[in-house]
């Protein structure tokens, strides 16, 4: 296995905490006692300065008198003494530590100080380290928890690293009541030494985690965050929350952990490209991530229903269409197998309605049975499981009636659910139950304690069930290796960037540099005077079009330097002249007059932290207006290009549109490719702006192109 | 007060009821024990053929044996004895009714026949009733309960009307847990005499009813659904989940109560119109629901979030952006203010994150009285309340350590939140709380008690105060009131519609109905042979456009019946021939060549139980694949014309786009309304379809017009 220092830190056989104290009112004291009440198998060694004895186990006055280097180090102390605290341990050979206390980088410039020196000590001695200002670490299999909420539960199955620490370390509660237990869960803090993407990869090794699930404010180094990704994501399901999209998002992360944001579809096409599922709820995170762990992998879209009401049969309905998920109408040998099980004309086409009744086992077993077996389904949702929940509630108002305990009375109630629970894995199907009972329902907890997923709303198993299908697409991708299409820089385009100054390239020279690397423009020549560009117009042909070619003009048509669909020699002239009298011994483009019948846009856009991105939509001049676009990062795959055109919201502009061809998509693709590449070869290159690219008889053309560089 | 059938269903002061027996497996015997046990102060007259006493109360043989003609009769009898049972009450003299029973419409024909005769059976005697197919009303004020479930709270805020009797039912567990009471709850079943919109408007009126949570797979009378609609939610909030605008959720609606569903965009533009702010999920029904029957209404749109965490912190404020509300950066003096209560160097921006500490009031009173008393703020948002959920949890560990029992442990535990539950009501500003703790903390028990709306994730506080924002919005409309703009039908109009037969109306006759109703065309004019278009052409001047005009050419630029920017006889008769070569005898129409800069599209369109729709939306040849338009139901008032130009994905274009006009809005709206009054007139037109709209120097122009008559 590669090295990673999560390996150590999640698995540490010693641990020394500095910081852990007699007083439950601090933080340390807490995780310490969760610490050594969680079971770790391994030693734990506090360090106190006064204290002979903390919570009972025998502490050392330093770090310097502990018996020997322990595996991992985990300080809880004020912010001052990190630094001396880190060069201790560095000293005493200890090489992985976990550093919780805040007060660097997210304080401002005098922590930023603190935090890089920290960094330095950590270089120096060889010491890999989570945080600061992290709240921790759980591995509920080995078991280790150093954070402030106890250890409910045990050998989980959703990995979890976050940059919040609260959504690590306080929600234990919150996710035993709804019977989501983690694997490994990891609070990265500032992310000075080790960050999210190295928690990923961890996770991504690591066997007892089935998927992931990530919460995150900013991303520093996309380029290998998405590289880390998309290798996982090929086997293991990640869906992941973004919150730094908005200005009130992007403030509030940068003030807890300094992190940088960047606009949502930014993130959007970073995790499309990865391979990553996004919700928009930490409450997804972890129910569609545990979804994602329990069950079986979707095989196909066709949704089964059952429930024991309508309306949670129409919500979920209804959220799986929306979703992309299919719920057929049952073949007609189905429904008259489903049909046997029903009383009166309940319904048996999908959503199965069995109505309000009290008999659980045609929902728990016989109908269920019908449905996995079915090669028709692929997925199965029911709502209405239900026993002692309901049981108890109505025992207070029964008891005068019925002349048994609460106890026996609920025991009575309990309904087994064995043959439900296997049908899952026999049938390779998933499961996902709706219902608005919790752990006070008998059904609930077999359901939780056989990792079957739970949801409290019908709509949130078919958004969960919805989200298997999304990774069902992303398993079958093909030609998702990004692709370097030019082995050498080709020689024409050195020479263009070479002789360029900062700021805008003349659109002549954009668009050769665009030849240079294959990419279509619309023919045309460049010409110093009215001669040169009448012989220009009758070699390309008319119509042409005329415009003014300059690097300082780099908005033609609002400047009124375009002049399109001229017609002959007369008007070239009196084209040519206006344009002059507006900018003088300005070059002039002359250029065959495309008639095309949709217009696209592509560019380069560069963002902090992340490789040059690729861009795509919808163009001409209501492009901004009609914010259609997706975005990728370089280098693209050959998938990556296509699915930026099936990412359109109005994609079907692409295909064949009423009487229009339909465009060429791989040609499109190859223009994409290849921006990616031309951005790489040249990280001088700030923007790109191809708009519009014409679709003329189906084939793409760049009709206009502006390069920005530094 | 005016008579609705709810008025008696919700208050009777006796009930008699059939179907309940002394068998607990059966649904009547227990919404009869529901009933007894759930405290209603009213006389309970079981029917029961055969046992004297159900549920030891005294049971009379038959209706007829009734001891006097109660309020309300409750029937969950089988099927095929309802109509006689109904007229058994009819006799007797009671005029109201719940039926519970199903096996109707939902069931196919022979069901929807016996409806029809319980229909009649009702109208014969004069009785309202509930149902079939329903579950039973609730009355916490009563209190009344004829459900499934027992009754846990009284005095509830949240009215419920739903087409799911599940949701009326079957929740009572799931709402307690949230801290969440109905006032009055209705499930309306098939809807055979009494709908969900009398309830509606039964809830509108009622005072106990703080705010409105529908459940709807599809409203059978849209138009006095509209009016109720837009009538209560001036006053009182209305939110609503409609699940039938899929394939699938029409399907199981359809199969569920009979109800017919419609497109998702015919219900979004409907809910708009009447002010009802639309939910994805039933959660949502409720939590949002309660959130706006219990919150002073937010007055701006300004959210101060406080946590203890940087996690759930930034995922209210990017919620609270993505949906419409403001986190501004507070102000110095109020920075200086909360700074003071901040540990080290936590952030006093907004949001204010305490980060971990255990100490409670900063939380619970001196940072909110410096938010509540703030005018920069309108609305609070806090996560992290929480006490004893915390410590019992850690209680298990603690308890060798602390010498107190858990009793004593969980006692000092519980803070005092006396001064917050005071602020929203004092200050008139809502307060919403995030926790992932449940009842099992006493500060969520706390906040369930004084009615503070508690979440169970971050997202869902911000979600919920966006709705109050929509909320102010909606009670903030201007010109809210259908305006009728034409006493008359002009004689023109008449003529027209008088004369055209079924099937598309010519563009030239469609465009003199429009005129007839000042709605601005192109200028255009007829020909019927080449001397006649040469004239209009030099009287109208060149450039033009030639067209030909036939009822039977619906798809003219398709077929090749548009010859756009003729600029000289030459061509116009070119022009004129090929047509004539095409259709030979067609007519032909000579219009101005419009030179806009933008294209919309306005039109009619019908659906069952809707009264007709006016659509507007982008125009031109790209329309569909843009996919960008609204929708509102005839008659449109000023407001809902305007909120239709507004509520375009891409309105941008609407204004000063780029070096464009702004496109007067007004005249927009003018066509909008007219085109509401056009259908209203002449019932017999299906659709209207006006594309493009071309705007030119910012004046809307209806260059093609399409009317399909009946």
């Amino acid at each position: 296995m590669r090295y990673n220092p999560l390996n150590v830190i999640m698995n540490p056989s010693s641990i020394a905490i500095v910081g852990a104290s007699n007083n439950f009112r601090t933080m340390g004291t807490i995780q310490f006692l969760n610490l050594i009440k969680s079971g770790f198998p391994g030693e734990v060694l506090p360090v106190h300065p006064k204290h002979g004895h903390v919570l009972g186990r025998k502490a050392y006055p330093s770090v310097g008198e502990l018996p020997y280097a322990p595996d991992l180090a985990v300080l809880v102390v004020p912010t001052r003494l990190v630094p001396e605290m880190l060069e201790d341990f560095g000293s005493l050979g200890t090489t992985h530590a976990v550093i919780i206390t805040a007060g660097f980088k997210e304080t401002g410039d005098a922590g930023l100080g603190l935090e890089q020196k920290i960094v330095e000590i950590a270089d120096t001695y060889g010491i890999r380290f989570l945080g600061p200002n992290c709240l921790g670490i759980i591995n509920t299999h080995l078991p280790l928890n150093i954070t402030v909420g106890p250890l409910l539960d045990r050998k989980g199955k959703l990995g979890l690293a976050s940059q919040s620490g609260t959504y690590i370390a306080q929600i234990v509660s919150y996710l035993h009541k709804k019977g989501i237990v983690m694997s490994k869960a990891i609070s990265v803090g500032n992310e000075a030494n080790t960050d999210i993407t190295d928690c990923l990869e961890y996770l991504g090794d690591d066997e007892d985690t089935k998927a992931i699930g990530l919460y995150i404010e900013g991303i520093r180094d996309a380029g290998r965050f998405l590289e880390v990704a998309r290798q996982v994501s090929r086997h293991k399901p990640i869906v992941a929350q973004y919150v730094g999209g908005t200005e009130a998002g992007a403030r509030s992360g940068s003030s807890h952990t300094g992190a940088m944001a960047g606009p949502d579809y930014l993130y959007d096409g970073l995790f499309e490209q990865a391979g990553i599922i996004r919700v928009d709820t930490i409450e997804e995170v972890y129910s569609t991530g545990w979804a994602l762990a329990t069950q079986p992998p979707l095989r196909g879209r066709r949704i089964a229903i059952l429930t024991n009401s309508g309306g949670p049969g129409s919500g979920i309905a209804t959220t799986c269409n929306s979703n992309g998920l299919e719920v057929p109408e049952f073949s007609q040998g189905i429904q008259e197998r489903v049909s046997a099980f029903l009383p009166g004309h309940a319904s048996a086409k999908n959503p199965v309605d069995l109505t309000f009744h009290i008999d659980m086992d045609t929902l728990t077993e016989k109908i269920p049975q019908v449905l996995f077996e079915s090669d028709e389904i692929d997925g199965v949702i029911i709502h209405g499981i239900m026993d002692t929940g309901f049981m108890n509630m109505l025992y207070p108002f029964l008891k005068e009636y019925v002349p048994v305990s609460a106890e026996q009375f609920e025991k009575m109630g309990e309904i087994s659910m064995e043959p439900l629970l296997r049908m899952p894995a026999a049938y390779g199907k998933p499961l996902m139950i709706s219902s608005f009972f919790g752990r006070e329902d008998h059904c609930i907890r077999v359901f939780h304690e056989n990792g079957i997923p739970t949801f409290d709303a019908p709509e949130k198993a078919a958004k969960a069930m919805a989200a298997l299908y999304r990774h069902l697409l992303i398993r079958s991708r093909d030609h998702d290796e990004p692709v370097r299409p030019c082995a050498n820089i080709p020689g024409q385009a050195q020479e263009i960037m070479q002789q360029s100054r900062q700021g805008a390239i003349d659109e002549y020279r954009a668009k050769n540099l665009l030849k240079a690397y294959n990419i279509p423009t619309t023919r045309e020549m460049i010409a110093d005077h009215l001669e040169e560009a009448l012989g220009h117009a009758r070699e390309i042909g008319y119509p042409v079009v005329l415009k003014a070619c300059s690097q300082h003009i780099t908005h033609k048509t609002e400047e009124g330097m375009v002049y399109l669909n001229i017609a002959d020699d007369d008007s070239l002239a009196r084209a040519f002249h206006r344009l002059r009298a507006k900018e003088q011994d300005c070059a002039v483009l002359v250029a065959e007059m495309l008639r095309g019948d949709r217009e696209f846009m592509a560019g380069i856009s560069t963002h902090p932290g992340f490789p040059p991105c690729v861009m795509f939509g919808l163009g001409g001049v209501f492009a901004e207006a009609l914010n259609d676009f997706t975005i990728r990062m370089a280098p693209l795959s050959r998938c990556d290009a296509l699915e930026m055109i099936e990412g359109l919201s109005s994609r079907v502009l692409v295909g064949p549109y009423r009487n229009m061809k339909p465009a060429d998509r791989e040609a499109i693709a190859d223009i994409l490719v290849q921006l990616g590449q031309i951005a790489l070869d040249f990280p001088r290159i700030k923007e790109i702006d191809l708009n519009p690219i014409i679709i003329a008889e189906g084939q793409p053309k760049v009709a206009d192109a502006l390069i920005i560089i530094e």
